[in-house]
């Protein structure tokens, strides 16, 4: 056989009606990643994330001084250990993985083991002896809601924050914008050699080994596609590459917000091209979120925390790239209906599934054919 | 958060003193790989495997004319389409994965639905309505034995295989040699620059973020150095890559081991350089195995697939190298004690961990301080 790498199976079953998440695949699927310090180091990098959430907690310190805090998903400690700085009382420091001994060591080496209580255990499983002033947490996967962990999120601010309590971070936005790239091209061209190269290899096992493999092209042809064509690529684009007025496609209060409002997001919306004779080639999705913290308790400082196309404050979480196969021509002030929904995956409730559908009235008044694409985040 | 891969999370958990698979997480971190025909298309590009298997079939017809088959992990099905061209009453192909379907579509394509079933399930599960005279698998990993698939061999052996019943593959050895290569230097600079990098991301996180991060260094350092140096190297290395006397450190006869054979491989061997001035970087690991069919029914045209380094004939399985950091200054006529072992590891009984130990005298009667190094086949 010779297998090299893990792929990536499903960790749901259907239960009569209610779906089941299997928590062993699960882990083995998504949590063992945020189990490397390598990864851990990858977000502690990124200067925006942690830019957006230091100046949260320090210039909000009246949110956290002499109070109890709850961090979801805690991994290197970071956040719970600025919570501590900021003149928490308390703060609990809830982790999955086994990066919850590193936490531990890590609060201990900054003296804040008085403050900070590392408990390693998923939130849905866990116990706190007190409901908590502020949750903290950094839950945010590609295009926002990759990784379903705000479910998480939730959960713990269902059980555990106190009815005054504050959300970091309290709201949260997701944007879709028409774009152009290269890379279309040269996915169209990986696909389309990997298309060629499996009809050399039918006639190969025809003639050398007498087996009619043609019955497989269908499939492979699909499986090829979806990997080349129909999965959202990762890119930090440039804003120029951005053609068109992007739109706020959900919107999200963390406070109040339930797993049924984040199941599927649904949007129809109107833009138009701003930039002269260029190529649609596809549309970006990012996210924002903000640090306002509640009505009650309004932030001092506001904080926003933006993954949008920019020349100097590139993220980890990049941009999420759904490309048109062909680009359509386009220009200055043509005019599309977009329409879009998002899903999580039926294999594995972490993965999403995505249609787009574009329709496109050329300023000439000419109305190009609708698209309907299906794209997968994974 | 923002995690873009798959982990590898361990499958294993004690149930008092026996180990128990947990199937899920097995199933998520392992056999979903074989679901995709990218992958199955890769193994069947590969002209020695093929050649081997094909050669092996119709150059021993008898061991098939109008014979029971079982094809273990049968994927494509392509080795169960071949017994059953070959001659054989009935094959069963069992695959665990869904690829089982494509594998049905195959064997209706080429008409052989009559001869050939296809079953969906794990062979621990399955049942069969008659022992068979043959058992077909290409159940081969990285180095013979990662991926532990010869465990589910033998258990279809031990439940279906008929007394006088025989093994395709009969026979596998695994191969250790010492190796000349540049890819060390190349790891140790990859390791270097990370450690470099860990260490002014210290310093950025104390200065701009407060947080005293060093206690984590260790664990970090540990952790790199497993990845860079420790892991196993996948490469098809050249003949004259291989500077010394290899040895055979297993010998499995597949009609007689058992699981207990399998579970740990131990060797010492006296090896030596063979080429002058050079430098020993390390050891190749490599196997081979042999269609001889069985005592009471020889082959009458013995085949032996072989994975050693070759110049024309690579393979996907290519060889397994463990680098020595830093190489050692060799010549010819120098000899070494080699001690080789090999167990599963605790977390994923799939995976390997190895220790290799070295004690060089060179030629000048000068004895070298002994190596002790521990390397991982992930």
């Amino acid at each position: 056989m010779g297998s090299s790498s893990n792929g990536a199976a499903g960790n749901l079953t259907a239960k009569g009606n209610e779906v089941v998440v299997d928590k062993g695949v699960d882990f083995a699927n998504y949590f063992c990643t945020y189990a490397f310090l390598y990864h851990q180091k990858e977000m502690l990098c990124d200067r925006v994330r942690m830019d957006a959430y230091f100046n949260a907690i320090f210039e909000n310190k009246e949110h956290f001084r002499g109070k109890t805090v709850l961090d979801v998903g805690t991994g290197s400690g970071i956040l719970a250990i600025w919570s501590a700085q900021a003149g928490a009382r308390k703060v609990y420091a809830v982790e999955a993985t086994k990066m919850s001994e590193h936490a531990r060591e890590l609060v201990k080496a900054n003296n804040l083991q008085d403050v900070v209580e590392v408990i390693e255990g998923s939130i849905e499983d866990i116990t706190l002896p007190e409901k908590v002033d502020v949750i903290i947490s950094e839950w945010m996967g590609y295009f926002l809601l990759r990784e379903s962990m705000f479910d998480s999120v939730i959960c713990a601010r269902d059980r555990w924050l106190k009815p005054t309590g504050v959300m970091y971070p309290s709201h949260a936005r997701m944007w879709l914008g028409p774009i152009r790239s290269g890379q279309g091209d040269q996915k169209m061209n990986d696909y389309e050699s990997a298309m060629n190269d499996w009809h050399s290899f039918l006639e190969e096992t025809k003639t050398y080994y007498g087996v009619d493999m043609s019955v497989l092209t269908k499939p492979f042809h699909e499986e090829q596609r979806k990997y080349y064509l129909q999965t959202a690529l990762w890119n930090n684009l440039h804003p120029e590459q951005v053609i068109g007025l992007p739109a706020v496609i959900k919107e999200i209060d963390c406070l109040t917000a339930t797993v049924n409002d984040i199941l599927t997001v649904r949007a129809n919306f109107l833009s138009s091209i701003t930039v002269e004779k260029t190529r649609l080639c596809g549309f970006a999705g990012w996210f924002d979120v903000h640090f306002r913290g509640s009505s009650v308790s309004p932030a001092s400082h506001e904080i926003e925390l933006t993954t949008a196309p920019s020349i100097d404050n590139g993220t980890h979480w990049g941009q999420q790239v759904f490309l048109l196969h062909p680009p359509l021509r386009v220009g200055e002030g043509d005019d599309m209906m977009v329409t879009f929904s998002m899903n999580r995956s039926k294999e594995n409730h972490r993965l999403m599934e995505v249609e787009l559908g574009c329709e496109m009235r050329l300023s000439s008044g000419k109305q190009l054919q609708p698209l309907a694409k299906k794209f997968y985040i994974e």
